[in-house]
């Protein structure tokens, strides 16, 4: 182990040009321009796999974009474990908003900037150097591993599940662990036992075939933007109640001692809305930030455009306006109802003088919960209470990992979140980044699990 | 008169070629980056009044856009006609909604599409060539003749005001006439006694420094895309109706056998509606479609933008989103009062939880009034009707030419609206277009003009 150890530090400056090669890849998922990219950055990623001793390393076609895959089996009689991460990236736009260029990965004040640092391509090459780090220095890893890496996380993982239903037999597992993941501070672990779900929809209201001029026709006829205001407007209140009907019919009530438990959590909250210069807290009064952003749904709109967004004025009437939105869901919601709900009820906010669209647009995930007594998530608050001096809170996020979802329903696999991104690394909009000081502290946590999980009676 | 008729139907394809070059400038005067377009469309115009015999010619420098002058001064004892009208033309996008590029000219059944074919080359130009077929076949012109050719109309004519009271001497005159004006209808002219006013502002809706993860964020904090179309959705009910206080308070009753005159225009409005492909007919119900148009003021999202509008999804929450308005006033709105009062509306409904800003944008018009008793009104109107073989119905317009109240304020001069753009003409939206047969219609009717204000006693 203290070969492992060495070997880690040793190598810490060809990890760091070896992650700065991957983040140079704009492996853009949502973005069809980007699709030689994001086949880039599977094809870098299979070569690090196949440098670091890692056997039948393979990009797999899906329908969508590839799946990389690698593992070492040679550990007979000792648990699998399924090493899930991605290598896709979320857009970088508002490119302006970045300090320095998004895929030029930059180092300041002990922190990497780059799209995809902290989402999640160093938490992936994190555990790729652990077991780099055994292979090389030991010529075996304390248990069975299999890697499997796709590359349409940030779109909804729409292929994941077909490949992982036709692969059943190479995947075998004891569990699953999830790269894409984090911490709740630089000195406090969690241990994560739920995961929110997703549904995602893109809204369009046309009210004319072409944009008309404000004064020869304003009067007239009605304005696409307004009207897709109204609609927005109507489908949650200004306090953050979603008022689709049935939309929380679902939703597991949080009992009165969770509740007061989670309260407790609240200052967490605040740091988080102050990391991204929120004016203040927000949302549905009826209960606390935490259990809001754990336990309770939500209704965002991602994005809105219509009409004349350029320098000056255009004194125009948009013909069309559109908006996507997407939901967190939380047990026990399905995906396929809530969008179902969403879909009528905007359909049928729609007035005689507007056609109003609605489809559907990323991959929809179920909500996931963990039982904290698997033996891998024990492994897992195990070592971090090592590295931490202090054992992992059970939390929930705010975010869905479809794959989480998958494995359990296509394999039976439990995932334990295991990764070092933490809440305020811009995850998802400009100037993400991710701590030079994690980037040690991931690679070591990865071998020392490995480790702790071969040890299991 | 006969030569005069005779020199502009020999010149007919010279007259379309000088038209196809001006249009093919993008004289945007919006986008900055288009200054020198816009420029290059002013010194070819003042290449066109040399060559026909128009004397002074000058490009004046103001604090934005140039203007374009030339005068023939030699008629004593006779009127002064100050010929206005605009060089520069609208945005072109969405440029993928266009049959042909917007500027590339293309004939197709009759009709010349460009972007600033209808508003307002070919007019200007149709007046140009009027004083041309004079000047090179009589050698002189009926009347005095000045004209003025600003290059911010689009823009709301920003440096006109100031150009206008520095130059009064230079811009004696009798009567303006507005080439930057329609007709009704292929078969029915019209004479435009009133237009309506303008008032622009943007917004923009804050809640936080960067966007966030809907997930990760997502119940936390507010979303500014949803906050921004609640504030959106107070501002005008889904009728029509402006809910900002005092909004109305100016705006001169409609008296009730005027409001029954217009309602027999009622086919007409249902025309333009379909002319874009409107799903109907829209707007506040205590008003007939014509008395909105006309005699009712508006309020317009001329754009909306906020978050993520690329392919695909991307799950942010938005933090700041942005809204473009302007208004058509009515007699007897001012403009800087109704600014003030939808800044002072828009302000005070900042929730505490987003920064919201209100700029002015657009430059501000006063709506306009004009007798049609006035002696120049009444020869445009024997012109017209010696043209069409009917008189013009007197009408008002939707639209907003700030010029117009500028020569009223600065120079007490009364404008006579003098065009041939119709209003199925696609004006501010893709596929503007022109009719061929209105560009012979149009210079003749200049040129008969001339000579009917020279011969008023």
């Amino acid at each position: 182990m203290a070969g492992v150890m060495d070997y880690l530090d040793s190598h810490s400056e060809r990890f760091m040009t070896d992650l700065a090669d991957l983040l140079a890849i704009p492996s853009i998922s949502t973005a069809s321009a980007h699709r030689a990219d994001v086949l880039a950055a599977a094809e870098l990623t299979a070569r690090y796999l196949s440098r670091s001793g890692l056997e039948h390393v393979a990009i797999l076609d899906t329908a969508g974009h590839p799946v990389l895959v690698a593992d070492w089996l040679h550990a007979p009689g000792r648990p699998t474990l399924l090493l899930y991460g991605h290598l896709d990236v979320q857009p970088a736009d508002p490119e302006g908003e970045w300090t320095s260029p998004p895929f030029q990965p930059t180092v300041r004040e002990g922190r990497l900037f780059a799209r995809g640092a902290a989402d999640t391509k160093a938490n992936v090459l994190s555990a790729l150097w652990a077991c780099e780090a055994y292979l090389q220095s030991e010529g075996r890893l304390p248990v069975n591993v299999r890697f499997l890496l796709e590359c349409e996380e940030e779109v909804g993982s729409p292929s994941l599940r077909q490949l992982v239903r036709s692969r059943r037999q190479e995947l075998l597992a004891s569990a699953v662990i999830n790269l894409d993941a984090g911490q709740l501070a630089e000195d406090q672990p969690g241990l994560t036992t739920s995961y929110r779900g997703l549904v995602g929809l893109e809204v369009e209201v046309r009210t004319a075939e072409t944009d008309a001029h404000s004064g020869g026709l304003g009067g007239l006829i009605a304005n696409a933007a307004m009207t897709l205001a109204h609609l927005l407007a109507r489908l949650q209140d200004d306090e953050g109640r979603v008022l689709v009907p049935g939309f929380y019919d679902q939703v597991r009530p949080i009992p009165p001692d969770q509740a007061r438990e989670l309260a407790t959590l609240g200052p967490g909250a605040e740091r988080l809305a102050q990391g991204v210069g929120a004016r203040g807290l927000w949302g549905d009064p009826a209960h606390g930030p935490v259990a809001r952003n754990w336990l309770r749904p939500t209704l965002e709109v991602n994005g809105i455009w219509g009409g004349f967004q350029g320098e000056g004025s255009k004194t125009v009437i948009p013909a069309v306006a559109r908006a996507k939105i997407t939901c967190r869901l939380v047990a026990d919601q399905e995906p396929e109802r809530v969008f179902t709900l969403l879909e009528e009820t905007i359909r049928g906010m729609a007035p005689p003088y507007a056609t109003v669209r609605v489809r559907a647009t990323s991959g929809f995930a179920t909500p996931y919960h963990l039982d904290p007594a698997h033996p891998v998530a024990r492994s897992a608050a195990k070592v971090l209470t090592g590295l931490y001096g202090r054992p992992p809170l059970e939390v929930g996020a705010g975010g869905s990992v479809p794959a989480t979802a998958i494995f359990k329903e296509e394999l039976g696999l439990d995932s334990v979140a295991f990764g070092f991104a933490l809440p305020d690394e811009h995850v998802h909009a400009a100037d993400e980044f991710f701590r030079l000081a994690d980037l040690r502290r991931g690679r070591q946590a990865v071998a020392l699990l490995l480790q702790e999980v071969a040890a299991q009676p």
